[in-house]
């Protein structure tokens, strides 16, 4: 594709388009994902997370500046599900880009959530993948916490960031719900307001009782946009768990578990696409029929199906004529 | 299962210990649904979907009332994926709960959506179908609407109400995000506000243009749970609706449709089951390892995979010998 060649020589307007057709044909991916792979694998891939209102896109554009500042170059893809209805992604994408524009080190991305069911998993690490190829040193991505989006953000990423706010009365019941088991790093961000040092005390010692089983123990760092302090020490701490997760090897079993995951989904994926709804009669036959006529329910005839082998066997059948 | 025949012969609090179990223990759910079979389609299903804000809850909780004095029972699953953060879905049960403590005919449930990828969609199913099968006549299933959550009302219900409110100003942007595609009748609410009647013209000439392909003209309600207006208009409609859809057919291919859905659902969750991240590499052989090592990357290899037939072949053989 000549699109490819051109993003992966430096242009910026083929890496936009590029993005719009991971975004808008995923027939496409496979087929970029495999021009780009030899170029993937430099980058330091890092998820900000935590719930709306916690200040996700005012300190990722101090960590832009930051970045810079070290002459490193960034790629930000933002994730977020409730933009539909609040604007938050756009809104946010507008402030960051107004700061940024002219600077041909940073290019940022709002993922639309539009689209096909299970795409935005799909379509963020794709995208991922693509801003890693063109050769920014950083890419970060930026999501609403656990268990509201499609996007497991820990299987996007190399470090996860937790953000957290005081005045989230709620902050320790969101580590509860599952936000202590994905952080690798702790935010508390707009740490200039009251509460700011109780909730980082909650932090650490709900951390020094479960921390995901991480060998190491996550840092909790405080920072003020408003004031803008923390922000470099932040970058810092990033740089460091970085250097050491690649110096014990945890960082290459983590993208080897990754790419498990990935060869997974690209096989559920295209097993999802041949049984289409459409003949799906034809490839469970009389089972089928009698989930059709109410006979039996549809999870008794998939266990039937799959203990005979039946349907093992039409699939390959129809992978062999359709291969 | 004893729980099974107890919930089925009208204990509720073996129905409330089904749902957790449906909810917690997913391995259940197939032997659950299988037991309850024979027992499920005689409930109207009924979707309520719209975005937060639009008064969803205490449209619901006016519904309720309206449907107990036609003598008819009622229940209710809530499926709020910002419930996490915002407490929304919980403070909306509590409000509702606390109006029909006591009435045998009522039952009102939250989904959490914490918990396996995906798994929100398939225990709202099992739950919708779980209510049906206890014998409620009515079963209302509340949802933050389109793009945003796992969750596909449409293949849950029968008829989906879409809620709207005047001063939402994008209502009509939502409108050509989706939700015009899907509702089969719609609701103006907190009708008592300014710019009400904007917002029904708006709607009645976006449906003239396009219903996602509907036999009929999807009727627009203006609702108001302030003054308690509407209400029962709107049960009416609904009633309506079902009744022609019923008498024309179209119910049934509806049923249909939704039966073939969660036999797929069904077939790509076992199969999911069978492809193992721990033993991906003894079903993905030597394509595996190309990938694993990065000489491959997972779309190539999963398209290696399927076009040869090996992969089916190794999926055949654990079939056979797990079946």
């Amino acid at each position: 594709m000549e699109l490819v060649k051109n993003m992966l020589s430096g242009d910026r307007v083929a890496l936009a388009k590029l993005m719009s057709i991971l975004e808008r044909e995923p027939d496409e991916m496979p087929g970029i994902m495999e021009q780009i792979h030899s170029k993937t694998g430099s980058a330091s891939l890092i998820g900000i997370t935590g719930p709306p209102g916690a200040g996700k896109s005012t300190l990722i554009d101090s960590l832009i500046k930051s970045v810079r500042k070290n002459n490193e170059t960034v790629g930000v893809i933002a994730v977020d599900p409730s933009s539909l209805y609040t604007g938050g992604a756009l809104l946010g994408d507008r402030i960051r880009m107004n700061n940024h524009v002219g600077d041909q080190g940073v290019f940022i991305r709002s993922l639309s959530t539009k689209g096909t069911f299970g795409g935005l998993s799909k379509t963020a690490k794709a995208t991922t993948r693509l801003l890693d190829s063109y050769g920014f040193n950083k890419v970060l991505v930026e999501s609403v916490g656990v268990g509201q989006t499609e996007l497991d953000i820990a299987n996007v990423v190399d470090i996860v960031v937790v953000v957290l706010v005081p005045e989230a009365g709620d902050s320790i019941q969101l580590l509860k719900a599952g936000l202590i088991e994905i952080g690798d790093i702790y935010v508390v961000n707009k740490s200039d307001r009251e509460g700011s040092d109780l909730l980082v005390d909650a932090l650490s010692s709900e951390l020094h009782e479960r921390n995901g089983g991480k060998s190491w123990m996550p840092k909790v760092i405080k920072t003020s946009a408003k004031n803008n302090t923390g922000i470099d020490e932040l970058l810092v701490e990033i740089q460091k768990l970085n250097d050491k997760l690649s110096a014990s090897g945890e960082l290459q079993k983590l993208r080897q578990l990754r790419i498990k995951h990935e060869l997974k989904e690209a096989i559920r994926n295209s097993l999802d696409q041949m049984i289409s709804l459409d003949d799906i009669l034809h490839i469970t036959g009389e089972v089928g029929k009698d989930v059709m006529n109410g006979s039996i329910d549809p999870y008794t005839g998939a266990k039937k199906l799959l203990s005979s082998g039946d349907l093992a066997k039409n699939i390959n059948r129809r992978f062999n004529s359709t291969g």
